[in-house]
Parts: structure tokens; sequence; C-alpha cells
């Protein structure tokens, strides 16, 4: 089959790929359409040092599932972490935390940037049938956006700042405007604004943040640019939702965390089944911030569009 | 009077300063027994440019107390904040976060390494008759340490690591060991050991720490290599408390924090009734760190010994 390769920190398309391997209690899935992400982007940079099939945001139909057989033509997205179930994570219902956990198409366990790829049938969420396959392939960054409700309680009275508008920031503000907080979102390019105030929410530039202020700051630069502007944003007390990984460390004033009795939460992935509620109620729009789509042939095309800071989602069809 | 005396970072024995000058809402006290603790110690190395009396950690007596003379004779200890009482902070009753606050003996403020000091009889609290001075002037680093309890639910159930057992992990340990948790600490020194073993608290070497194993690491060695060792410990998901406060940055792998999703707490004072509530029931006994008492005059002297790692609490009886 056709698929993009990742090996040595380079990236591939070759066309005589293995269709992938599956077992009684997977599914084979044809893919429908997939996504670039800011981690797809790390990981050609070396961030992690994967080799296979690159890709996890996926939607797809489901052509086999031996156990399973109804899940048959079922339209479907997939948890992309692949617990071991038997670790003190995986006991400890930590599955995503997994101590051998594999994860789709970035880390040992071929991903979505391919015309097929198999998954467990635990992993998948049917799409319901009025969500088109344009917002469903979110469904997975959207997870990762409403954790951040899962590990906090956004309160409808709380200021909040979101720093870094790329494809995660937006997908965090289209989240979280939907508490009815008094939200902010610090947007750099021209077309990270027009897509803010296409929706109606408050976009401002860095020199505009407020000092002390926000009860809740959400760090979303996707680099360690954003996290001293965030603990000079936050009111004492207050809470900063740390989003972006990437390579190397950061200069942090750990002082400044303890006099200003600040909380810090890392944060990763969601869950799916609220996403997709959400979608089917018409609640999220994440469509709008597709640019482009290529086929996989043009994979390699469609990663040199994905690095353009202009550039939000960049969808790749098999 | 005779003071303690902080100017340009360097720490000199007064005979000659004045008495505090106080307000008709607030009390003049005469000290009766002051401690010296990491944060002094941290000021005369220029953590933060402080001029003034030194001192915030005391036990004293009421003598002057123009709006509420019943306060004369009580024997008090102190809150250490003075807000403003008008800023946003103190308007959402985050006075100990008061933008322009004054601190005993750290900030804009007269401290206690001195015959009397001067604070709103607001900050007041009274001892209860059954606790020895030699515990009250513990009060307020055992309000910082008993934090962690307001700020965290540490349930009886959790496996908490304390890294650092010198004057405030050792009172951490105290007022943790008060839950029931399953509690190690991580003590260098033979002397900060043998402490703990006296308590019935289980000491580890910082090479015993296990690998993301702990719900809870409170990190309170007073400087910035415990940090790397908390991240290290903590489970997916856990929680690390940051107690130090020092001068300059540490390097820290952000990403770390997201991938394991991970919240770090900065904490810092506590409320002082509950500390009184648990001396008064003989629950805590913080005058098991006591090394040394010398007078005001020999105030240098107690400084130099108090610098030593093997030294718990040194205190000062003017």
């Amino acid at each position: 089959m056709q698929a993009l390769w990742l090996e040595s920190g380079e990236l591939h398309y070759k066309d005589d790929v293995d269709l992938p391997t599956y077992q009684p209690d997977e599914a084979l899935i044809r893919v429908l359409l997939a996504g670039i992400c800011a981690t797809d982007l790390q990981l050609i940079k070396g961030y992690y040092p994967f080799t296979g099939v690159l890709g996890h945001e996926f939607v797809g139909e489901v052509i086999q599932a031996p156990l399973k057989p109804e899940w048959i033509g079922r339209r479907v997205v997939g948890e992309i972490n692949i617990g071991c179930g038997d670790c003190v994570q995986c006991l400890a219902l930590r599955a995503t935390h997994c101590e051998n956990r594999q994860v789709l198409g970035i880390k040992k366990y071929h991903g979505a940037f391919a015309e097929y790829l198999s998954l467990p049938l635990d992993n998948l969420f049917c799409v319901p049938d009025n969500v088109p396959n344009e917002q469903a392939v979110f469904t997975e960054p959207l997870a990762a956006a409403l954790e951040i409700q899962n590990q906090y309680h956004v309160k409808p009275t709380d200021t909040v700042l979101v720093i870094g508008a790329g494809r995660l920031g937006q997908l965090i503000a289209q989240t979280l405007a939907l508490t009815g907080c008094h939200l902010q979102v610090v947007a750099r390019y021209p077309k990270q604004q027009k897509l803010l105030k296409t929706q109606g929410i408050h976009w401002i530039l860095e020199t505009e943040i407020q000092s002390q202020h926000y009860d809740l700051i959400v760090e979303a630069t996707g680099s360690d640019s954003g996290f001293k502007a965030a603990v000079h944003a936050v009111r004492p007390q207050g809470t900063i939702i740390l989003k972006s990984t990437y390579k190397g460390d950061a200069k942090v004033n750990l002082s400044e965390i303890v006099v200003n009795e600040i909380q810090i939460l890392g944060s990763r992935c969601g869950a799916f089944t609220p996403v997709l509620n959400l979608l089917a109620q018409q609640k999220l729009h994440p469509e709008i911030l597709i640019d482009a789509q290529y086929s996989l042939a043009h994979g390699l095309s469609a990663f040199e569009t994905a690095q353009d800071h202009q550039i939000m989602k960049v969808l790749l069809t098999p």
C-alpha cells in the first residue's frame, strides 16, 4: 500500500508498504482522511526516534474485524495510545500512561498516513452520521483540547488566556469558548487572528497581555517562548496549563512559582466520546482550520505546506 | 533597643535601634523567642534586597494595643504578610499575595530579631496556654508546611516522598505523617536521618528513590537540585509541590511535564489556627529541631551556627 514512512528523521513516500497485520481483537481500517499535526512536524525534526508509518489523526472505515464482524463498514476514529494492560499504570486505569505503551504513528506502532491502519477494537469510536469526515478527523486534537476541562474546572466567570493560536491553540480556543468564560487568545499572525474573529473569539497581541491578571493560562505556542509569558500573566494562585511539547529544556524561575503559589498542569491526550457528542451537536467547527488537502503521493509537499506559520490544517486523502 | 539589622546584604548587631512605631489598630509586642529560617539565610545572601530588622518567626507578648487593650499581656504569634487592603488581590481575599504587601522582616517591614516588633492586631493569634514558647515559635513554618494539605488532598492511601530533610523538610514530614500516608523522606545527613527515625518516619537516600512511583512529591531541598529528582520520582498524573525558593533559574524539561501530565503546585505560607490547634493537642513536636539558643548580642554567631547543614533550628532570645 501507499504510506508516508519516517526513518532516521527523514520522511519518504512509499508505494510498497505491507498491509498492517491485525489480531482477532483488532480491526483493519481503511483511512478516509488524515491530518498533519505539530507532533508530526516535531517527529520529523527528531523529537522522538520513530521509524514506520507516520500519522495519528484520522477518520476511517472498518474493513476487517474478526472478533466483532458487526464493526465492518462502520466509520470510526481511534484512541492513539495502546496500553499493555499489565503494568502498574494500566492496572491503575491510566492506560494512556502505560510504561510499555505503543502510540499510533508516534511510538512502536504504524500510523495513519497510509491507505490502511490497524487498531484494537477497544480503541475505536463510531462517528455519528451527521459528522462529516472533515470534522471527525479533528477528534484526536479536539480531545486533547477538551482534556483541559477534564483536568481543571474552567468556571464561566474565569478570565482565561490562551497563548498561541496555531492548530492546537485554535481548537483549545473553540472548546474553552463553550464555557462562557472571559477568553482572550494571543495570536501573532493575521490568518490566526481572522480565524478567531470569525468565531467571535477575542484575540490580542503578546504586548497586550496583562500582568498577573488571568485565572487560567493555556500555553500552546509549541515552543519554549510561551512559558515566560504565562508566568508573567497568571494571577497569584492561578493556573497554567502546558500543552507544548518540544525538544530541549526551558529556563524556569521556580521560586516565582513558589512565591505566587502558581499551579502548573501538564496536559496531553483526552477522551473521544465528549468530542463526538459536541461535534454531533454542531457545537465545534474545526473544519474552518482546513487549508489544503493532498494525496499520499504528494505527501512530502503536504508536509512542506504544513511548515508554514500561516497554514493551519493540512489533510491527506489516501 | 537591640536588633539584628540587615543592610546591603550584611547583617549587623545594633543596640540603638528605635522602638517600632505602631498605629491604633496595631500592637507593640515584646519578642520572647525568635527562630532563624532558611529564608533569613537566603536574605543575607541577597535573595531579596531588604534593609531593616531581620526575622519573621517569633512568639511574643503584647505590650501595647491602643484599640483593643484587652490584648495586652496575651502571648501571641503573628501572620507575617501585611496586605494593603485595597488592591485586586486583597479584595479577592488573597491578602498574602497583595501587590503592595509588606512582610515581617522580609519586605518593607521591620522584623522579629529585636526586643520589640509591631504588627496589626488582625495578624495576631493567641497561643494556647499548654503550648510552650519553644513550640509556638515554629507556628509560621509549620503553617507553611500544613499549607500543602490546604492545596492538595493528601489521601491516607497516597505514596508520598519529601525530598530534603532540613528545617522545613522536617516540619513537612511531621505534618504529612498526620495523614497516615505511606511517607518516605530523602535525608542526606546523619543528623536529619536520626531526627526522622526518632519520630518513626522512614528516611531513604537519594539513590533509593523509585522512578515514576510516588503520587505526591514535596520538593524542599532549598536548592535547584531537588526538582529533577522530583520529576523522575513522580508517577504519571501525579503531583509535585514546590517549597524551595532560591536565586536563579532552573533548567526544566517542560515537555516531560506535558507528556506525563504532571501537576506542579507552588506553595508558600499557610494558616496559623490549624497549627495552633495541632500544637495544643500535642500532635506536632517541632521543638525536637532546636539545636541552639543565642542572645541577640550573639546574633551573628547564631547565624554562623545556622549555616551548618547538620544544624536544624537556632533560636534567638532577646
